[in-house]
């Protein structure tokens, strides 16, 4: 399969972060959505309405199940979804008996929407611990270089003199309500049946999710998020967020270091295949390409917000198309961050 | 002046907001800034960095003023905006004596950042009021119509029956999650003077901005946002939220309104020029066109989430060419979809 | 009426353009569709289908009637448009004997789609007149200071020597691409009748749409564009062009014009109502801004491109929102870029 | 390298092209780029700048050097490109006699746009054939259903009989609008040299660029384009106007599909995970939502269109994110609209 609507490889060194894309691979993806399947039985089990034995079985089948795209592209290209293929490559892996025990009261939209919370969840988390570290090097470049005088300016206008200090704690404020942010998400389970009701558990639906959700470590909503994507959404805006209060960063730097200022000192640097002379501060350029990636996909992904009905086929693969690149390019930002924080030598000439 | 990068009038009865759009026309705007340069001499007398008779004496002149944009049409296309012409047309009225004690210590985007929050978080009050109303509303529906059946559709075909409640749950959910995030934003004060380091108090900077935060009923940052955008982001990320929360609903009862559905009975409707059987669902096409416009809108706002150095002349003046549209068609969504749920008059045929 | 979804008057001497929004005002929009069923009108006189009569009293009533949108504002929140209650309007002035000769065989989009058409070729016009004054503006340019030195700059770095007609060239060569698209346009006449088929007239719906054409000075199309968008579009992707031609030379100037680079030196200025030394390249500025705006407002005009089954009250809503915007954006670029070009006293310190 | 910035392969069968996504792998990319690298030394081995057994050894070292992205990884990461590090990789491959023989005169954004143009002329021009193939197609159901009855909707409303074939009409128009704009796209070569200026060469420039252009098939500017991407815009615009055009297609039919509607009889269609009798139209969905995710990636294109002084590492960056995903999207979507064309069975129930 080579099939893709993807950024060349040749741009991921730079553009992207090895972590995050690893979490949005097909291998990742299908292995979450198995994690809901077992999860879904063995918390069916304890409720009886399942054997334990089946559950024991499914999660048996679920770990020998492929992982590979290629094995569900037929399927893909009809459902113009995995989930569909994958249960019915599960149902079969694990026999005749157990069909009725797997994905029961489930819907695709289920296992797909829980996959990628479960996923994100954890990109996200990364994305925090890298932004803490950005703050324990800014507050360095504090200490080291705090007190030297730099040249404010205002409307891209001399204006008057600060001190380094000045601008670093508006870096500073940016990283930290960004982290604000993204440190208030949620990750809620998704679980409704094929319309959004549990209605094949009747009053034990709502005990189930919360089980359900206990076990893979996610939140709960007291409705079923199908047709509401607020969270969804959050996510897109914590992610841009992320990516323009660093990509503040990278235009200061860049605008540092033009030759004329001199007002910092970078390590490293980009090379030039014609002029050997040149360090291009390709990093801070960089983080400032992100965030405009990001400010234009949130677009996509708010047109994206309105679901009609019960479950919007249109809308919903729009999400599948921009939230993961959003959340790559927000981990990609703060990887960027942090080696251009480290490569700053001084300030002044 | 008929100088203007608007909307026609012609489409204000039906996309705009009587009560939004008063709070961003220029004599508000005007009347907001003034607002903060009474209470700064105000604050600063009580300091003693004014004479109390100054602070009163430029209070009389602020209220003299003028709130006619086209007097200060010259100076703005000098400044591309209106605080330095304002500031010096405030400065000649109290008389040369007072010069010095006007604006004292603070800048042009202290001035039009907080005229802005002021009003924006006035306009943000009224749109979350409507959005309790709008509750209301998906509460009455519920009683006297929750129970009846409907077809639950999924990716547009039909899935299994549900009820009318069952729908209604989502339609609530979108609103309180939508009001929620309204509810969370914060309207804090800008000041920070020249070069954000409000350099002209010493020590004092800090307890004259939350002095002056009390006095307007604005909320206090620890550091001075003119480059750190969040709380404008923030404010368009919750107005699109609430349009595209509205635009679900929008959709659904357009879906719900065709001929051969009948699912939904609706007063009233727009009528045609050409055929005098139509009746229009125009209120939920509209819905969902203003949550697509704000979505589009986002990403211009989130482009101007980057101010490069000390304050950024094109990322603010962006600024201000999307936030009040996103915030004005907030609050037109809101009053359309008041409107749409009271001319309800059942479900089903 | 104080509705309104528009950008602050206080910008408009800076954001605005004065011809441009004159002509999407209400009552230029108000002529403009009167003159659409003025010219049906006279048409249908000529083919026989209504008395020359009928047409002289129709052309009589539309000179008379209100341009004013007030008068319009119950029928326009009722029906979304303006069409269906200006039309009322006609035929009741008109009285009822004319009933039938007026709007004959049209509908709503007929008029409103050939109002915006009238109005945008005339301002699109202006506009390349101004880019062939920028034309001029930078061969004088050229001709005063091309020789001089430069400093090429990569990747914000300092590359090797050029001369400033190098970085001139470019300039030029970004208007001109931008002057041919808008050249390239064509602003077709809209005539469907109510549901594109001009089934009222048979075989003589197309040599009518011809005449009607000729007589606006229109273009025409041989099938009915009412959800097809393509012309709408592409009008779109030519604003977007030339801001962003604009734009080009807006960075440019913002750059040179630093303080330590001093490759630029501007007459005027904007000034700052708290540093006096300051001289602000605002227009400079404002031109990157108008660039950034069209560029989002592109997305919401092509996400308002797909209009479902024979009208789309959601998606044309939607363009009516943002195309006049990204016009007016265009000619305010296109005046400032002239005042700037105006503005340049020399390169180099 | 698992690095990646893409959606995942878990949709490539249904969003993603086969062909197209070939051409935009990292294979294809540096394939092209040593194309260039080729061509380079030919022509100037023809005007007597590099030797003719050069020439051929350059070409013999390009045959054998490396296409595998990961062999240029630690450059790509330094530089934030490939060009650099693929130039050095040729020099040495080619031995230190041939160095200054290699890349003579020319920089990295000339290989890199190079590359580009020839591979993006090539996918277009199959989505062109597509796009013809779609038009018989339309033919053809045009021929067996065009006089069948349809009801006309406007405003989601019904609104007068018409024909099948005045809705297969405004398919065919927009298809052909939007072939029409792919057909007049020109694919440049970028060929400038360090700042643009092809200073190496003298007056033998810009018949070197001519000749180079004659040997890949491209076409010439007779100006430098590194900062002037209106070909880059042109080709966005009409990758987006051809998602549009199919999605129009697509909304239709999705509309059309609904149960109660049986305005159409489709083959096939996408399974559920947990209801058994649906069949979705999910070909059909999806081309409304490549079209809206074009529209939003038109935004960051446009946003990328201004390119600072003599090369922007930021906005050019940004384009390489952007446009080959529409370019791809496009492709997918001509392959989706011929798939579902030919699955259309019937008009009416």
């Amino acid at each position: 399969m080579s099939y893709t609507l993807a950024i060349s490889p040749l741009l991921q060194p730079i553009l992207g972060d090895e972590t995050a894309a690893s979490l949005f691979s097909a291998e990742a993806d299908l292995e979450a959505m198995l994690r809901f399947e077992v999860a879904l039985a063995e918390v069916q089990a304890r409720f009886g309405l399942v054997t334990a034995e089946a559950a024991k079985q499914i999660a048996d089948a679920a770990q020998g199940l492929s992982r590979n795209s290629a094995d569900y592209a037929e399927a893909i290209a009809r459902d113009a979804m995995v989930a569909p293929g994958m249960v019915a490559a599960l149902k079969k892996a694990a026999g005749p008996s157990l069909e009725a025990s797997i994905h029961l009261g489930s819907t695709s939209q289920d296992v797909i929407d829980t996959s990628l919370m479960l996923r994100t969840k954890q990109v996200i988390s990364g994305i925090i611990n890298r932004s803490k570290l950005i703050e324990n090097l800014l507050g360095d470049l504090e200490k080291r270089f705090g007190t030297l005088p730099l040249m404010a300016r205002t409307r891209m206008q001399k204006a008057l003199p600060i001190a380094v200090s000045n601008r670093l704690t508006l870096w500073r404020a940016g990283n930290a309500a960004a982290r604000a942010e993204l440190a208030s998400l949620s990750f809620p389970l998704q679980f409704g049946g094929p319309v959004g009701t549990l209605e094949a558990f009747g009053p034990k639906g709502s005990v189930l999710k919360r089980e359900i959700a206990l076990a893979l470590g996610l939140d709960v909503l007291d409705y079923c998020w199908h047709t509401e994507r607020s969270p969804i959404l959050s996510i897109g805006n914590a992610c841009a967020g992320a990516t323009t209060a660093l990509g503040k960063i990278g235009i200061d730097v860049a605008l540092m270091a033009q030759n004329e200022f001199s007002e910092i000192k970078l390590q490293g640097g980009g090379t030039s295949s014609a002029m050997h002379h040149k360090q291009n501060p390709v990093k801070a350029e960089v983080l400032v390409t992100l965030a405009r990636f990001n400010a234009a996909q949130l677009s996509a992904l708010h047109a994206a917000g309105i679901h009609e009905q019960e479950r919007s086929g249109t809308a919903w693969t729009l999400e599948w198309m921009v939230l993961p690149q959003m959340i790559v390019a927000a981990a990609a930002s703060a990887r960027l961050a942090e080696e251009l924080l480290r490569s700053i030598d001084g300030f002044g000439p």
